[in-house]
């Protein structure tokens, strides 16, 4: 199962529920399905989890006391999502305690533990790799649940980063390529780990470092405000580091839609690298033109790149709801099927009648998004339509937690890119380089996944190619 | 973790969703904490739960298909009662298929095999017996299910009343002694298992046989109606026998309070049986009255055997509420805390006032409703008021699953009669003996457990001993 | 619209919104559909009102405050219940300041007062005989809402208990005939109005009077408790009578159905008078049994006093659950529609088995429910089944506010008493004749409406009278 | 009680509830408070009405039937807001049928006209002025509901748009001084009205035009969709003007910041007009700067159009969240009670530090939310922050619906300009002046209400004067 989702942890903060949800809220978009916060107080874990938004609910938080927490929220991938799976799971364990576990990624060698595991007796209660991590660390034979957590991951493949709450406080591992942003702050006494920095801007804490690719850290919690330059090394100590050679392969695809635009991923600001990806793709498919507008929001960054390259008015073509239509919106006739999609994103027709536009998107999936909303923009009047994409065609599935359609259904596996074009309607259609790309990132060229438009993974996909 | 609970399961019904909610509806007075349903369907097991009463939502049923379903019904026995705890429990097993578990009852020696468990790499996300017996079960090398239940329940002790729903259909099984009552009915093709004969009636179906002390049956499917005795025998498979020695000892307590007036439990009417309790405590404490009244609900039926020994006047001296209070009313000052109890029960004055009152009750627990009800009916200008009990002072816990109060709570060890009947304000007070109550269930006479009155167990206690 | 509700009000309390509530807890037989709750607060009047059962959410019972309130609750009449509908309406008045009201009963001239407002330009937002007493207040010449009231109340023909908080405090008003009861309590400080005595007992208040027929009382505030005595003449000043000569009309089925066993409704017990019906029941109709069952709830006090009459044995045939099942229970079939009645009576087979039964209820209105009931003891094997009811045969509507079928649906006005008989599948049936109901009520024999056996209305009906 | 809304009516839609739902979904941002729903159907009018955002429930739609509807979104304007405010009204006159109104503005003599009404013997059950225009047009001695809305309409003074469903279909109507806006769309056989065009855009509608000031409109039915151009004469039957002389007097902060970007108001692209008015800013108020950045989403046209005037390169310093906060979001300590706001609005870090920012915006009420802004800008190392604001300062009351705070809350009246920025904190604060406004509105300039930046009221304030 994909889990594309966020995660929160925090230590040594008296209002640590709170700290987590406020947390959460900002790594909403990471997942929208479900979320969950888990506490450490009086020896007691506690979790509260729920269906939907994270909406913190006065009681709710009233209730969860204590200075450690971990929270999470999941990224709706299939049909069959249910409270059951939702995450921190909570682990009644006698050996070292009871501890909650919450994780972001994908591991590719999931069937084959869990296969194994049941084999040697182990019983599932849900469809989660996190509760996979959970019994690797329960029959681990280390005796702290620091080295089963080593032990542990040492045997897992692909992509997670993961936060554990025990008795011991809270910890924070992430895989040895570094496929998933973690990242570490600091606010007074209290120690944060989180998907993206915008959780950290969020409850006002300080940026320290990554958590490195292959690092397990502890969240210590420090005496003094005025210590916290020192924290970074005493207080977040480096427990064991799961393999001696990590090998950086950070999702560039966190760059190109992702990430939330004020974050700092992978040593990078996300709205600056966008606009870097918009400049290259104006250099690389110039375009004469009366404005240049963004499909919002994931658009905007690089729409304002291309702009500046290009010297062409940057402008808006669309208003985007704040509203929340839900998936309950009826459709009382089936050809109106596309309603919601439509009250979500208007026309500013003022803005499009005889205008030639270059309209600016992150990416193509099956293409029917980008059809309707050339449809939409021919309808307001527009005189041209040059649609311009701010990375390489997708075509190969990701194993490590983002959520594509099948490779049957990513159109660049079935169309060219002028076939798509015809497709979608539009009067041209040109793509950013993958070359371009890293050209923008250049500084970290060797250390990017591609996989996705490449077909090239940087691990064994060892339950793939059992399934052969 | 104190379990007692009631559990449904049905094959062979076109609407068995539907038909297990009926039952659990029926069942509510066993637990009304949560309740669950799960289904079989198309290969598919989809469970739904959720906390408090039976409460069928359209939405929920028309989603849940399939000819074959479990239910629960759970009491509130801690403050702690979480969703997670909530039943049917899913084991998404590969090498079984998924399957639903359900049970009703306390094992004694559940922290013995959950040590044993958690040793050998055994990873709990719960803290309910069924999840160890789902882990017995899983960890058996047995090759089937079937075989895997005899396997797992030959180690558990204690008591339990089980349904199981696996790809294969329902089993149901009751553990060696029959504590707790699990019966067999059969509708039209359907087969169903029951903790009570009430929930057969209320799905119009009927009462076959019970499931035996040591049994573990398949519930079949009927082709025809009128095949029903047969089916009893074909149908009703009865896979394996836990041992060969069952040894009855049913759970006296079933026939004063738990078990709902209307059902047949052990062979013997539920009402008849209080009445005859009444019958023999007017034999063993007559006294001189003008009226016969019961603590309403559970003191009815003994109070109408009074009033048919004694000859005196049955009459009602109380009136209970129809409307749930629950547990949100407010009370505005500490004073007031008593408040919703005394909205649940009202004094008819007019039948109170000046009148000598024998007050039939079915037990006594700590005292303090007891005080209640004496407190009120004095206030309502009783004459006198002669409390009569259908059973002997509880003494003893109870490790099969009825949940009593500690040792020490129970007024019984703390004050001798006399000095119970002066807490509570009686003029006198006078409970029915063991040998009274065993003569009138004289037939079955030597299969009744009576440990919460005699503090002698039928069973190894293996958690407790191990605790000293 | 037929509003056969309860009402309630407290001044001097305060705790006001509380007992309130509490108060209408125990009236709540009187209307399941909505309720609403009416404080005044430094000169503010805040309400809340929802549908269904009276159930006090903390949240909102924290945020009404003062020492006085009213209250409502409203029986379901109609499928196009709102909560628009709702009571007690709040009327921003700038002449009196702001009001609210509520009542219980039936104008016999609500349309003909209507047509008249609306002919003056008056306007409704709501189809509530509530709101035109609201516009009559409103319209009054008098200089005070005392006046006013008087004034308003003059007008209006029928049945009607009114609760009334001004900015002045509280008033109760009863209909000249006192068709519906309408009692006096205290408590402390307080002074209540209530339907019945059980919403005083149900707040520890003590039973003072009735408001008169054709009284209007404000509740005052007493200053010490001792002084309940004469706060009956000082404190709850009768401010003017509506009619010099008050024509008692008692609704006698209040006696027979309505009220609440341990209320005192007309200055009886309920439980007591039922059982004089029971009684009576027995000298009319003897019959030949085994025992005397009634039908749960209501026909429980008539058995009693039949069996007490006719020596037979009193005993239960019926267990009624204590649960609601609620109007979304699902019938997936429509042969299954009379599932939820079946769920909610459930018979003690043992004690119907072999038996000739007297079974009591208190009134037949289309017959069906009767027929079930007979079916179901028919089908656990009943001898003979005697079915005697506890008030004659209802042939005419009620214009007062007792919501019956319309007189084409009642059985007694389409079958002869054997046919009735048939109908139903009894053994026997026979009904209390209104002579020997009015026997049983002989102190009081003159002063009963008995309208809906009779036909006789004691008042005009303004309303049907230009319809013809 | 000040009333900013939405309003929207249709007719000759057979989904007329999901089409007005979807209209209201468009027209959000005009209220969140509570929203409301009613339509005609076999001569029933059925209301839906509940607080909180647009949410179409599957249910509540379903159970709506009818080609004729009205709707009504409401802005919270006070803390005392409650479901009996809430809009439609439904009145169940018997003299016109039953009918529901919905309305958008504020009377200028709504105490006058309730005074009025209240001395005549009406009486009121909200606080709404869509209750009193009920009132008088049931007062009105015209035959026909159609008559009634004209002579009800000549006696209000101030601000509206309504809309009016009857048993005779759909009406709208529009104040004398066309204070806010009012269009009127087709779409096949359907014909709407609707606050803003961008609700037509949501339903796919086509604009026709706007309800004129003073028209009284009735909402046709098209038989073809090829009729709409003669529609618009033949089918917007235009039924009676209320005045000779209609005087408009647009709102014009509708145009700064209440009307959403894509829609056309008073015959402008609201987009466009933003625009200009950053050009004109810019033109007035230049500044040297490294980028020009809006606050969002208000401030994006304006701060485009500075840009584009200014050459200054336009970029984004804030990114906006998708999700809701809640009223509810806990702030543990009363030092985080910011905290909501600061989790809405996220600082780019990368594109402030060490910039020389122009920030845009479209007003400053009482300078607390500019102050922040800056504050926030400062944090993330901001160089300079000239802060812009795309209309005058905000002097005066608006007695026509909007809601400003009181005079002595707006900061304008309590500080220059000079001392405004310093207590906001900015390197420079400049306004757009009203003459550069108007000529942005050349060719309308005669026609627009500036009464909250003038103190120039365009009528009558009748309650105002009469308060004096």
């Amino acid at each position: 199962m994909k889990e594309a989702c966020g995660v929160f942890g925090v230590s040594g903060d008296p209002t640590a529920a709170y700290t987590t949800t406020a947390g959460l809220y900002a790594l909403q978009h990471r997942g929208e399905e479900s979320c969950g916060v888990a506490t450490l107080h009086d020896g007691q874990i506690k979790v509260n989890k729920y269906m939907g938004l994270v909406h913190p609910h006065r009681k709710l938080l009233r209730q969860m006391h204590g200075e450690y927490a971990i929270g999470h929220v999941r990224y709706s991938t299939t049909g069959s999502s249910t409270i059951e799976n939702a995450q921190p799971l909570v682990f009644p364990s006698r050996k070292f305690g009871t501890f909650a576990l919450a994780h972001n990624g994908n591991l590719t060698n999931s069937k084959t533990l869990r296969d194994s595991i049941e084999a040697k007796g182990g019983v599932f209660l849900t469809t989660t790799d996190t509760e996979i991590i959970g019994h690797l660390l329960h029959r681990s034979s280390a005796e702290s649940l620091e080295g089963a957590l080593s032990d542990a991951l040492s045997q897992v493949e692909g992509a997670y980063c993961l936060v554990l709450l025990t008795q011991q406080g809270v910890y924070a591992a992430r895989d040895r390529y570094g496929f998933l942003p973690l990242v570490i702050g600091a606010k007074e006494n209290a120690m944060i780990a989180a998907s993206e920095t915008c959780a950290l801007d969020a409850v006002e804490a300080d940026y320290c470092r990554e958590v490195l690719p292959g690092e397990i850290v502890r969240l210590g919690r420090a005496n003094r405000i005025d210590t916290v330059g020192r924290l970074q090394k005493t207080m977040v100590h480096q427990e064991g580091t799961v393999t001696t050679q990590p090998h950086p392969s950070h999702c560039l695809f966190e760059h190109v839609y992702f990430g939330r635009p004020d974050s700092v991923l992978f040593g990078k600001s996300i709205a600056q690298v966008r606009k870097a990806f918009g400049r290259q793709l104006a250099r690389e498919h110039p375009v004469s033109a009366d404005s240049v507008v963004p499909v919002p929001d994931s658009g905007i960054d690089a729409a304002l790149g291309y702009a500046e390259q290009s010297k062409i008015t940057y402008g808006r073509a669309f208003v985007r709801s704040h509203y929340g239509v839900g998936r309950t919106f009826i459709q009382p006739e089936q050809a109106q099927r596309d309603f919601a999609a439509k009250l979500k994103l208007s026309v500013i027709r003022a803005e499009v009648q005889g205008r030639r536009l270059v309209v600016v998107d992150d990416s193509i999936v099956r293409g029917t998004s980008s059809k309707k909303i050339v449809k939409k923009l021919r309808k307001a009047g527009a005189a041209e339509i040059h649609l311009r994409i701010s990375c390489p065609p997708h075509k190969a599935p990701c194993y490590y937690g983002k959520n594509f359609p099948t490779k049957a259904e990513l159109i660049a596996n079935r169309m060219t890119v002028d076939e798509t074009c015809a497709f979608i309607g539009a009067d041209s259609l040109k793509y950013l380089s993958l070359e371009g790309m890293l050209a923008c990132e250049q500084e970290l060229q060797h250390s990017f996944c591609t996989a996705c438009w490449t077909g090239q993974y940087p691990t064994k996909l060892t339950d793939k190619e059992k399934s052969r």
